[in-house]
């Protein structure tokens, strides 16, 4: 089409009844969109931490190079301060070896698009070569039973349900057979797994992400394998049940290593030790570049910074930006940055237990004693056209947010819904933190999702930067009108 | 993120107060949505088009292809009617040649990234080659005046303001250059002009669209240029503002050719002479692919019915997908369909008038006298997440559209306002029939539009079914509810 249809954008722009009350506000908000809109460093940084650092799994040198081009960056916008909050990472590496053939009897084996599950043991040298069960769901893998799996790859092969709006939905009933498909596997004697990715895509990628072990069974090797090699295996097994497939896998877990969560702040002017924290993750599957997962919320996060700076908005509250360490593996930066919150709280609660409410807004010009969360905003669903956000907090907290809702609208926010957080900032529920995840438009996101193909070129601009824009805007008004 | 936040998706599936009454209407939109969502026709159906038949601007072999390709798949739908309504379309073709370059003295030409805007007159083979004058807009030609411009190259060189959330915005304030400029130019003695591509994307490609040319003014060729090499040419003039253009253009245009809307339906069980018009446009532009632009709206169209064949809806009024051809330079096919449907509505209006209720009752399993449309959907602004509708119609009749957004809030369509509609179903305004245009997330259409980028691997299945759905709940609603 080419005709723009101007009634239709004013009307959009300023539809809803926004009371004199809010004009201000919305004159705010307006700027911090234009701010966030017509500004490409965050497109641009992202770009550098995709194409120049890549992948950067916890514990490899690329995330640690990642670690140091934060901490520059960061030091380089003129903010209060930056300092790096340093945590002990798991250190598992791929290797150079990954392979995944099924081969008829004597013919050429066919590949098949396929990688190390994150946490995977390794096959040794030879590999492992076996027959093949397939099977659905764990229900199947039950009913086949033991005699049937022992010493046998299990393969699991369950295709995504579309029929979700939202497609963490079947992902949330896909991703079972990637953490715990070695478990259960094993428990019935198989001595390998093959998983389909968890994607709503019909693609050639296999889509890594973490298992989990159990204690009381063997750890086996495991792999993801494409969707359509899935559809393949599939296809081959039902031709000739006995094929056999061969799974060589150089994975290898070292010891723990150290590593950071990187933060950076600018401190409130009336009440510093009031934080309102923001981020995403830092660290990335290996096999991409790791950008819409978490780039661009690592991008999100220090553009809320700037666009702070940029309209140089003077936020009452502390607006701390964390980059976390490890969200892909163990968490392990959440559960620091948890711990020191924690303390914070601690400290802040027996400072006002022991001091008068003057003593405290005479401190206010210095370093407070301890710190209390305001809010927590992650930001890991990718970079697309945000919607709104999901919360958990207390309804009346949710019915606060909601009343924004016509500042917010304009801009596309339209969802402001009670659910659940994500896990680098869920560390703070128990200090009864009120929290919100940044929620994108979700089509595209497991398309991608911890893939080769979760590369800077599928990221668009405007969408990476209409995220920066909702954040800093409901940073804006939690730190004006509190929570 | 790794984790899934069921809680979260439940809530949002079933967020709202949604009446007993609306029950029924809710689980048949739910029926609507997964036929939509889990199948995959309509994605394969424009990879045939996009990859086998490609571009097809109107008059062209490929424009031909695609009405034949469109009829025989409508008629393998087992539809009630399937028919061709012939057009007379212009014939513009682009031609081989197709060159811009700079020139600084004696140096080694730049190529740009360029290419005709559709309709413009050829430059003859020697081209042309020229100094240039660059502005931003009409005024600063205007300033410039007469002496300055004659015999020269004007080049509108007007970056896009990425602040309006809706890029439709930006391009509203720069598609006038493309349409208008070489009018303005020539009206001033240019002798060519060289025109920014409409597009918020920082892009290597030109993006092309129609041109007018007034019968006042002598017919300029008219280049559009890619948003980078815009920003290239302004560099180059700045540092040598007697830096020379070439331009060479083959672009001819032939005498009109005969081409064709290509329309299937379903009749309506209880009402056939009231119909429900729904569509997109079968022609594109040549550079690219016409996937997003409108290859999609056209598969959305056939998918409605599709689903409602799949669902074994029978609709009380008829569904009827119309497929117009030539959107793009002068909606001839539009206007055809238009005079077909004022011809329609008065057989309807007299008949009614001579007849009786009764007569017409007894009239209704036979063909009926004339038809009336009731509604009529546009898709046209690409094939990404819907988030609504803009509505052309009485307040009354937004306000019942409105009513069901409890219904279709559950898949993300919000969003229900007054605004202009698509140039396709405008004719149909005259007639007082509300006129719905389909409105999906707008920030990455205008990257494609238009362009060498418009190309089926730029389309999401999921963000393509999506509309479907959109456009089939709308037409569930309206058929059983009117308006």
């Amino acid at each position: 089409m080419y005709r723009f249809l101007s009634q239709f954008l004013l009307l959009f722009l300023f539809c809803g009844n926004i009371t004199l009350a809010q004009k201000e506000d919305s004159l705010v908000i307006r700027k911090i969109f234009t701010a966030a809109i017509s500004d490409t460093t965050a497109y641009h940084n992202l770009r550098y931490l995709c194409t120049q650092i890549g992948g950067r799994l916890c514990g490899s040198p690329q995330a640690e190079k990642a670690v140091q081009w934060s901490k520059t960056t960061l030091d380089a916008m003129g903010l209060d301060s930056v300092w790096l909050q340093e945590c002990k990472v798991r250190h598992w590496v791929r290797g150079n070896t990954e392979g995944l053939a099924a081969a008829r009897g004597a013919s050429q084996p066919v590949r098949l698009h396929a990688c190390a599950i994150g946490g995977s043991v390794g096959t040794g040298k030879s590999g492992l070569n076996a027959t093949v069960v397939e099977v659905k769901d764990f229900e199947e893998l039950k009913t086949i039973g033991r005699k049937n799996i022992e010493g046998k790859i299990v393969f699991f092969n369950h295709p995504p349900d579309q029929s979700h709006y939202n497609t963490f939905g079947s992902y949330g009933e896909l991703v079972r057979y990637r953490v715990f498909g070695a478990n259960y596997a094993a428990s019935y004697g198989a001595i390998g797994v093959v998983v389909r990715s968890a994607t709503v895509a019909h693609d050639d990628f296999p889509h890594t992400g973490i298992l989990h072990y159990a204690d009381t069974v063997k750890k086996i090797p495991a792999m993801a394998l494409s969707a359509n090699d899935a559809e393949k295996l599939g296809r081959l097994l039902k031709a000739d049940p006995r094929l056999k497939v061969t799974m060589k896998l150089s994975s290898t877990e070292y010891p723990e290593a150290t590593s950071c969560n990187v933060i950076g702040e600018i401190r409130g002017a009336v009440h510093p030790e009031r934080v309102i924290v923001l981020g995403g993750h830092l660290d990335s599957w290996d096999t991409g570049q790791g950008a819409n997962d978490d780039g661009t919320g690592i991008m999100q996060a220090i553009d809320v910074l700037r666009i702070f700076k940029a309209l140089d908005i003077k936020p009452e509250c502390t607006i701390r930006a964390v980059l976390f360490m490890d969200e892909e593996m163990a968490q392990r930066g959440a559960k620091k940055y948890g711990e020191f919150a924690k303390a914070q709280e601690e400290l802040y609660r027996s400072s006002r237990a022991s001091g008068s409410a003057n003593a405290l807004t005479a401190e206010a010009t210095q370093a407070p004693r301890g710190s209390h969360h305001v809010a927590a905003i992650e930001t890991d669903r990718g970079g697309f056209t945000p919607f709104g956000f999901s919360i958990e907090a207390t309804d009346g907290q949710i019915g606060k947010i909601r009343g924004w809702k016509e500042l917010l609208l304009p801009y596309g926010l339209y969802l402001f819904e009670k659910g659940g957080s994500g896990v680098d900032i869920r560390e703070l529920k128990s200090l009864g933190v009120p929290l919100l995840d940044l929620v994108p438009d979700s089509q595209r996101y497991f398309d991608f999702h911890h893939s080769a193909s979760d590369i800077f070129t599928n990221v668009n601009p405007r969408e990476l930067q209409l995220g920066s824009f909702s954040i800093a805007a409901m940073v804006y008004l939690i730190d004006k009108y509190g929570l």
